[in-house]
């Protein structure tokens, strides 16, 4: 009642969701470099599963052979992870706090590029979702084939079930992403070194020779006929595919706090530890796809067609390799939905997003979030048919984006660091030199990715963030301009300010005891009270007012206001701007009685009009309303309930939320207080 | 602000999509029997676009030459049409003031009869609103080859656009719908007297004899050999898949009151010419697909494959057929947006839906109605991957549920009456004839349906519509123990009935103006005011009371209390427990400020806290709640607004909606009334 649907529809979740765990809670657990790892990379190392076949799609276009060209490829984007993991390891040394790329970009480059960084980020929580379920399904379909061309709506599962699973409420902690993430590792690595094994019995059978995209070796004039399609631009445009590789590596300069003491330490062991098998996965990944002739198609992932060349078909191993490499993707989606509100707060809190994201409190505000995210992430999907080399053009704009600005600001803040404190600029030397090298090889990713992959969806995203960027920009002036005008009346007279006295208006039609227990609080209220009836149709004007006449009511008098379209705020309307016409000096206390039953889910079986009142009336001049409400606790009304909602109680009593359990009093049987 | 978030997007929808039209200027304009036809029979001859290609798909899975069945199979579904829309004639005599299934089948076989009916119908409309924009889809991706592959897409576009149309209201005008009803119907006509002309002129070519079905004929031996996997069962199954042409027959005896005086010999003569036309158009659909050979296949469809060869090509005869069927299904879906909150409304006035759902005058109501039925629609497309034949299944068991329990309400109404008027029951003898034998070829219908589509998707109606009773009777149960127990209050005595005093608490944190304005109106109410500030920050609480100290308020006391988990309502709420637990026979009067600004879309941008706070503390004992407006109308700000959102405001002038366009008072500054 009286409240928004949303939140009903919520409140009946939380029946089937269970309670939300307290925000406070979050980091009570410390992490160590272990557990840290489970938590943060696995949005990292999962890019693994698909960056390698991003980049032989690419390649395919210049025939079989040009696969050759995937190692040299490959081995730019391992130098590019070394060097980008490099300069977040200065990130996490000067940002003990935790850094961003929101934060470091805002802090050091101004609010602006923070906004860019900010807008690109966002924009990426959508993709990584929608890639990851899109890959995270890829290897479920390519290990059981009767699934295949159920892509599209098995992703759809996957998006909602992470959704729900958050708006139940998840706790990052360590123990739960350890399974995944480390089984994941394990697998993969374990693949590379029987993989690696069986090559050196010359077990493998590459297309062409592995040398003959360097130009070493005999047959390497008649493989540059084979692959002659190989341009320049064709080499960036997989360079620019295998990027996707890179993505999620920021997350650790994000959480230092989350560490254990001492935790910049940690953080630097861990994002060392995570940048080592970044690349040794994605490297042992593109030789053995390589290696064994592995082609990217519909219908089979390369990761799925290694393991069972790897494997020699689909055995145990083959089956485990699938089901970690899904596991890890859904996990990595699941990094998002907590990333995406925490983000908006800090850009609410500057004030450039509806100031309401920052109330970490509200739940509505949260999993309107999840939500929003869960149906971008899904549209997504559909738009793109659910097929990840569709989507990753669109994912490495933005994460490309914040990497520049992000290491682009770690360059000014050393640089005004050694200012602040009279220092030789030399003495952050190595910092200087591994963010620039960051921030300038970054910022050329970001331009390859933007030219190449422009007529493949990149435009798409370089439309947004200017969007995104526009709306920050409109809020932020809203509330300057808004505090202005507000602020300028400080010493104002303003209408209704000396009223001289209080008429109450009560609207009712309900109930005879719901009226009689409103009418005694509208006593407290003001002496000078009416009653007002909408009537829907025609003749139940004179019957209530005959009844009313009846009863009496210590004298209260009512007014039945016609309504020939069964509409109930109307005329009201018109009423209560004809008492204020007549009585300009007078303050209307419009009055609304509401039930307030015992159990949520009921809620939106009352008080419709309330609502509508509540929803339309509130421009009215001269009126304030206030709501009176009725407590009912139906325990016969519950047995009713249970016969036919029993699912929905399965889990278990009821537990208040982190805002308080004595939010509703249930007496045993019918209590009305005010 | 403190409204329902979905109301602000409804009002900026209204920005966009302009003004509701008013339920009364619904029917202002009579139908005649031309334009009667035109607004009623756009669902009922659209199926024929499909009802063919239905019965192929089935038939083909014997072989191509079975599809020689597909004449016999079309006869019984013209004896079926023929039937039943006789039987909607009578239908017509006996309910001139509109007689759809939900109603018919309640007054005559009683309430229960009559939800079963009504739930078949609400399952209906989700699956009217999927199969024709899927189909209306087909016909265009059939023309235009470069689209095929998107069909889900285009399918999700069709029925958002659609939403779009109705959030923004529509009129069922005759001019509007005349254009692809007529257009369709011509298009139609015009292609099988031409095509049976080109037959005459033995152009034809059928894959076997015409007659090889019905045993005639040289030939039919060999004949039964191609087709020996044509068992009893398949023919059954054919015939269901064929009876989607009668979907939509019923809409003219729901509507009998649009139509010009004298309405019942209007609608008769309209239904008529309806079925009529829907056995003429299926028939020569059925022929002419059977005669030139067209067989169902994925990417065009069998109407645009008799298009093709009796127009010798794609030329603008082609696609005119093509372009009136697609505007003719779609016209169908939208039907199903009108009809879908009416029949809600007729339940929910019989207590078997939330009662909210009554209310016509609710915008909010009207439009949840509409995104539910969108995003079922849309589901639905998703899942069964935008394909109209894999739909199809789904949708006969609900038509032919509400048609059997409608007409055998007819039968019991006409013994009833014979009985009232003390009649020989045979003065009815026709009537009784005609709906008898309809009910009884409808259940017989709905039987085969059941039996011969049950895996094929039968199942999820026969599912979905138990689940939906249960909901009804949920809901009843509901309010009649709800009544029962809040009538036995009636002259109890409740807590809070006497409170002696009323005491003020008001939330501040807000600008000055603000707070300066809320106390003087606080003023009005009570003399006992308390302030109370909740610091979201440790050390604002401080700062807040040294200010507010400083500027004195009139000797109001302020409370601050500490939030350390950045919660506001959470403290609150402890607090209001604890001055209720002081003062348990005092009233307490929660005074919220809110800002309310000139335009609703920057309403978001306030009162995240307001919002938050009557959502949480409703359930507060001893608690009234009271919003203190603040009107800010912000000139400036409105520049910037249109600078940014200038695409928003293409739609001129903003104009209130019915319920009342004095709803927001715009003075030039900035205005501040109680």
């Amino acid at each position: 009642m009286f409240g928004p649907t949303s939140v009903r529809v919520r409140r009946f979740k939380r029946l089937l969701f269970g309670p939300p765990k307290r925000t406070d809670q979050q980091h009570l657990e410390r992490l160590s470099v272990a557990s840290g790892l489970a938590v943060f990379s696995a949005d990292g190392l999962s890019s693994v599963a698909y960056a390698t076949e991003e980049i032989m799609w690419v390649l395919m276009a210049a025939g079989t052979a040009a696969a050759a060209y995937s190692l040299p490829v490959g081995l730019g984007i391992v130098a590019l992870v070394m060097i980008v993991a490099a300069s977040y390891t200065q990130t996490i040394h000067a940002y003990p706090s935790g850094g961003g790329s929101y934060i470091v970009s805002k802090d050091n480059l101004g609010i602006k590029a923070g906004l860019v960084a900010g807008a690109s980020l966002l924009v990426d929580y959508v993709l990584t979702v929608a890639v990851s379920a899109a890959a995270g399904v890829a290897a479920i379909t390519s290990a059981v084939p009767s699934l295949r061309g159920q892509e599209v709506v098995l992703s759809l599962i996957v998006i909602w079930l992470i959704a729900w699973v958050n708006l139940r409420g998840v706790r990052e902690s360590g123990a739960i992403f350890a399974v995944p993430t480390y089984g994941f590792i394990l697998s993969i690595l374990a693949m590379i070194v029987f993989g690696l094994i069986r090559a050196a019995a010359g077990d493998w059978h590459p297309a062409v020779s592995p040398w003959s995209a360097f130009g070493i070796g005999g047959g390497s004039q008649a493989f540059r006929q084979m692959a002659n399609g190989v341009t320049l631009f064709l080499l960036l445009r997989a360079f620019s595919s295998g990027c996707t590789a890179l993505t999620g590596l920021e997350a650790i300069s994000n959480g230092v706090q989350a560490f254990r003491a001492p935790e910049t330490r940690n953080a630097v062991r861990t994002m060392g530890l995570e940048r080592t098998l970044l690349y040794t996965m994605f490297a042992g990944i593109t030789i053995l796809a390589f290696g064994f002739g592995a082609v990217p198609k519909e219908g089979e992932t390369v990761v799925s067609q290694v393991a069972r060349e790897v494997f020699g078909g689909t055995g145990v191993f083959y089956y485990i390799v699938q089901a970690t490499t899904a596991m890890i993707l859904l996990l990595a989606a699941n990094t998002a939905y907590a990333d995406f509100p925490r983000l908006s707060g800090f850009i609410a809190r500057d004030g450039y997003l509806p100031r309401r994201l920052t109330n970490r409190g509200d739940t509505l505000v949260f999993n309107s979030g999840i939500l929003l995210l869960a149906g971008l992430a899904s549209a997504l999907i559909v738009l793109f048919r659910g097929s990840t080399h569709l989507l990753i053009p669109l994912y490495a704009v933005g994460v490309f984006a914040a990497f520049t600005l992000s290491q682009t600001g770690m360059v000014v803040h050393w640089v005004k660091q050694a200012r602040q404190r009279a220092e030789s600029i030399w003495r952050h030397g190595w910092s200087l030199f591994l963010n620039g090298l960051g921030a300038l090889l970054s910022g050329t990713v970001l331009v390859v990715i933007a030219v190449t992959k422009f007529t493949h969806g990149a435009w798409i995203v370089l439309v947004l963030i200017p969007l995104i960027l526009a709306y920050f920009t409109y809020v932020h002036r809203y509330y300057a301009r808004f505090r202005e005008s507000v602020e300028g009346l400080l010493h104002e007279h303003l209408p209704m300010d000396d009223a001289k006295a209080v008429k109450v208006v009560m609207t009712i039609g309900g109930l005879s005891p719901v009226i009689d227990h409103s009418l005694r609080v509208a006593r407290r209220i003001s002496k000078d009270i009416t009653a007002v009836y909408v009537a829907a149709e025609p003749d139940l004007g004179e019957k209530y007012q005959k009844k009313w006449d009846l009863r009496r009511h210590g004298g209260v008098p009512l007014v039945v206001l016609p309504s020939p379209y069964r509409d109930v705020v109307g005329p009201l309307q018109t009423y209560l701007g004809q008492v204020h016409r007549e009585h300009p000096e007078t303050l209307i206390n419009l009055l609304i009685p509401a039930v307030v039953t015992s159990e949520p889910f009921d809620d939106y079986l009352h008080n419709g009009t309330v609502d509508q009142m509540l929803r339309e009336l509130r421009y009215a001049e001269g009126v304030v309303i206030t709501v009176i409400p009725f407590f009912v606790n139906m325990s016969s009304a519950r047995n009713c309930r249970i016969t036919h909602f029993r699912f929905v109680l399965l889990q278990g009593k009821r537990t208040g939320s982190n805002v308080g359990s004595q939010k509703r009093s249930r007496t045993p049987d019918l209590q009305a207080g005010v």
